[in-house]
């Protein structure tokens, strides 16, 4: 029986945990990795502290954190569903069963699919959802990135350090993302921006050989060996119910990171915040291991 | 006429000012200084990423962060008020006028006093309200620290690098801040703790030399030449009219740092989001500066 576990390892669980482990808690830390979307971003200039550090490097220093301490982590192990009996929460694994008197559920989110022909049948034979980890991979080929926000633009910008020829297939009629970004996108020389264009189809033999694109009613097929897809994420939230989330899927939260059962709280980008953000989810991780140590405080 | 006004620059400030930079808004930080609360703590080990480092550390890491990026930066300059006309906010300051079309109030947060005798006569002589600013000049004295919670814990433990008799007094039953702070100050044998005990009087002649404290009805004078009075806190939001506080001042705000006056952004210690931590702050000050991003984004 613990006083807390916390579902997720990424910004917002992994502070909750150094947070936990200062107030020598009794808690677990369940995750299926450790880093989360964190540790699949290319370089992170706005993480206050750090001026430039990259998404695995930072990842990297908040498990270092995380670790300093003695923890109880198991990595590696997928939360499968939560329920509430007689003021003890137990959270199902698919490894284990586990109690406690409160919850974190800190599980962060999972890319989201295009959902067009070809794109299951790819995926990773060109077809990828991650530029930091992929990346390497594609160097000297030609590639797409479709979307057009930050994540997009982080893509392109990795992408431009190891090839020269990177198609930007954006949906609306401009880029979203950040200026300081887009500035250096343009600059680059490397990429084509296709701004109003609707991906169709990833056409491909053993791996992907093109991608076809609609603009102004007419299809064209561009020929990439490399497809990045970074049209934003969906919460990881399918394993929480009996929890209120918004019609997005994402853990509906008060200013005190409290869901709508008493002992469940949530943090960092499975909720419905806004912003997406490290510093964000790190800064909610903290608040919501404040709200669940308070309320053991109270209940005891 | 600006984008954005900042009031403050510490931790939330500074974030907001970060993000700011990278959206190219045109935007104003005012400041009477920079780091706020955080460049007066001792050791900050639970900033995630940064295991060990001290809070004038952070801060100037945080500063050359913001700096990285042009910024305007108005240091030294206090906010006097603030006033919204005709869509228009306008933020009076001790040198100037200045006007924007949205805020961020992040103007943090200034010691509690204790309000007895001799307090306000021996500041600076003997009073001190910051161990990282003033520990130093009280080494190898008999000091006293006032406070049973964090910043109290944080203050003594930095006492006791600098001098071997360290009196913590405390009104409650027994210490709240936490475990791991409280075992090094238990395992040092340099601190004598007095709980239950309250503080009636400061004396002293040129400079402090006693502190009169009283406890099961019974006073008695502690000879010693400083004072640490780490009792918390009060929110730095005298300045602010027309935005909707709690009974401690705080500014209230909801889960995307709007307050109830539209333009007018709050984050950090000033509001009323309970977790006062820099980790919070710098997430808050993200957050607001996102919100206030895309109120400009809809006005326009």
């Amino acid at each position: 029986m613990y006083d807390l576990i916390i579902v997720g390892a990424g910004p917002a669980g992994i502070t909750a945990g150094v947070y936990a482990a200062r107030k020598a808690m009794k808690f677990l830390v369940v995750s299926r990795n450790i880093g989360g979307q964190a540790a699949l971003s290319g370089n992170v200039e706005n993480y206050t502290g750090y001026q430039f550090v990259t998404g695995p490097e930072l990842a990297a220093k908040f498990e270092e954190h995380m670790k300093h301490f003695q923890v109880e982590l198991r990595e590696g192990e997928a939360a499968a569903g939560i329920k509430r009996v007689d003021e003890i929460i137990e959270v199902k694994t698919d490894k284990g069963l586990y109690r406690s008197r409160t919850l974190i559920i800190a599980s962060g989110r999972r890319p989201r699919l295009l959902d067009i022909p070809g794109e299951k049948e790819f995926k990773n034979r060109g077809v990828t959802y991650c530029a930091t980890c992929d990346g390497p991979v594609f160097a000297g080929r030609d590639v797409a990135v479709i979307g057009g926000g930050n994540s997009a633009l982080d893509a392109t910008l990795q992408l431009m350090k190891i090839t020269d020829k990177i198609y930007l297939i954006n949906l609306t009629s401009e880029l979203s993302g950040d200026p300081v970004m887009q500035g250096k996108v343009n600059q680059s020389g490397k990429v084509t921006v296709i701004n109003g264009a609707q991906t169709r189809e990833i056409r491909g033999e053993k791996m992907v050989t093109g991608l076809v694109i609609s603009r102004e009613g007419k299809e064209e097929e561009i020929s990439v060996q490399g497809i990045f897809i970074e049209i934003g994420s969906v919460p990881e939230s399918d394993f929480v119910s009996g929890v209120e989330k918004n019609k997005r899927g994402e853990i509906i939260i008060n200013n005190r990171n409290e869901t709508n059962i008493p002992g469940i709280f949530a943090a960092g980008d499975v909720t419905d915040v806004p912003g997406k953000q490290i510093i964000i989810a790190a800064g909610e991780g903290s608040k919501a291991l404040l709200s669940a140590f308070e309320y053991l405080s109270r209940e005891k």
